[in-house]
């Protein structure tokens, strides 16, 4: 009814491990293609000789709040701590590289960017400089003093939420508590309403054992934790259903009617993603105050600077940014 | 160069699981379509009466050795210890189900059949009938005196082979063990030689935690366990590589050059290539003296008798054990 211009959402784009492949694919990114105001966050002398070595020409202009200059991409130029070569970790730019984060989360925060989309970094080298670091994901839950994110992978229309995300296998098992299902999923029903403008979406439940423990033989998880936290996130009005063998589950008769799964752990749920959404499946953190997006691949050393890279999955990490931040602001 | 006719594989159908879909599924196969000699093994009336429920007609004859009925399946009559009713489990049916596989596992070890093909029984009522039983992989191994059986699926070019197959979720870090990789992989390699006539596979083995452990921060599996596995097969001339991590190495570029897949375990394994082949995926155990191929669907008891269960994986599978047969032959 209202004749005033939506403005165009402000989306921030860190470029993640110098090394790797992200700031190829942002040099790949033609920002009048979206209905956006792009911004990149990174060392820009990095940005543009790194386009030059994959042969794009770019548009980097300095980053200015008050001009929308749609063509171009804005940059909030942060420097490198030490000069960067394609393909070779090192461990002096891991401060470098949550500075990034640091600097686009507080944006968000703070309101200056309607949402966030992050390029890959690297977990290991982060960690080798002696700073504890298990993901994006969970760095941001941090930043946002949110006790529980929930990471949420989706290609079209298949949607995959993780119960445990960058743990070690051993550690899955006992991570399975009632209490993080419950959390996991009442942030997943809230965060498919609000950013995806699903009402009343049917979550489907994977079991934690092969067959979903088959009646306890194959474990009793299904019995003792994931049934009950099932029914009593039922009686607080959730649609979900299961828990599912994850292998019947993620058959196209499976997938059917549901409009998210949620996996109990990183191997169990992302590889069908990935097998089926490559190049175009994206990353959402689920449960922040703020809205973020993200590649669904690593950093691809071996890439970078071969102008083999491929921006498809930040493409589509935009345009879901964008439509998040569309619907976060209407929810 | 030879004019002699080879003879026509005899292929034995357990129909599994009373309650189940076994005795539909079987009932739709038209013995006729292969080039082979179909013999089933079951409760005769049960199997006439199934059929006659879901309104098909097929041409079940008593078990002849001697006899080739080409458009006719024989049947090696076992009777039901308890009257059956579709969708209902029994208990008392579980020693007329193990009955059936002791039999076609028999018959194979004799060289009576060339190959057995199993439809699905239900692990949890045998289990009920104080019957320990994970599965039929380990069943079977056990029959055939065989300590390590390798469970593969596997659909059109798709094959994904576990190190450790229906075990509890959180016993599955301190199952992988360097010994148990390199016994399985051996076998995986040679199973792909002589079974599918692939000699010298690429293997590309997954990681077990997420990001394959991501140089120790997620997991030490990778360095202390499965690397130094893979470099001892290498040095053996296995034509293996890895550990990736699952959610890259399923990716459609991750599977380009791949023969077959390792994965550390069941739902890290089977969520994609049930995904990607579903319908007509097999189930095949490689290791042991005999070929086995199986559907790879459980018993679908709400299906049973409704006319709705699919025979595609197991006309899929009867394909592959005829060729596998085949290749044992050859081998």
């Amino acid at each position: 009814m209202s004749s005033t211009q939506v403005p165009k959402p402000k989306i921030v784009i860190t470029s993640g491990e110098p090394a790797g492949i992200g700031p190829d694919i942002i040099a790949q990114i033609d920002p009048s293609a979206f209905n956006a105001r792009l911004v990149v966050i990174g060392d820009r002398n990095l940005l543009q000789s790194r386009a030059q070595t994959i042969g794009v020409t770019p548009n980097f202009v300095g980053y200015d709040d008050a001009i929308d200059t749609a063509a171009a991409l804005q940059v909030i130029d942060i420097p490198l701590a030490h000069p960067c070569q394609a393909g070779q970790l090192d461990p002096n730019n891991a401060s470098y590289v949550l500075t990034l984060l640091d600097q686009a989360c507080q944006g968000c925060l703070d309101g200056r960017f309607e949402a966030m989309v992050t390029a890959p970094v690297n977990k290991g080298i982060i960690n080798q400089a002696s700073i504890e670091f298990s993901g994006h994901t969970e760095y941001l839950a941090e930043l946002c003093q949110v006790p529980q994110p929930v990471m949420l992978l989706h290609a079209d229309q298949l949607r995959v939420a993780l119960v445990t995300t960058h743990l070690p296998l051993r550690q899955v098992a006992d991570a399975i508590t009632a209490d993080r299902i419950k959390q996991v999923t009442t942030i997943l029903a809230r965060g498919l309403q609000t950013r995806f403008g699903i009402k009343n979406a049917h979550i489907k439940v994977c079991g934690l054992n092969p067959h979903a423990g088959e009646n306890g033989v194959l474990g009793r998880e299904e019995i003792d934790v994931i049934q009950p936290a099932i029914e009593s996130l039922q009686q607080q009005g959730l649609n979900l259903s299961g828990p599912y063998p994850a292998d019947t589950l993620f058959t196209p008769a499976g997938l059917e009617d549901a409009d998210a799964i949620l996996a109990m752990f990183h191997d169990q749920g992302l590889p069908v993603l990935k097998h089926a959404g490559f190049h175009h499946a994206v990353n959402s953190t689920l449960g922040l105050p703020i809205v973020r997006t993200s590649v669904d691949h690593g950093t691809a050393l071996n890439l970078a600077g071969s102008g083999q890279a491929r921006a498809e999955s930040l493409r589509a990490a935009i345009d879901a940014a964008i439509s998040q931040s569309i619907h976060a602001s209407a929810a």
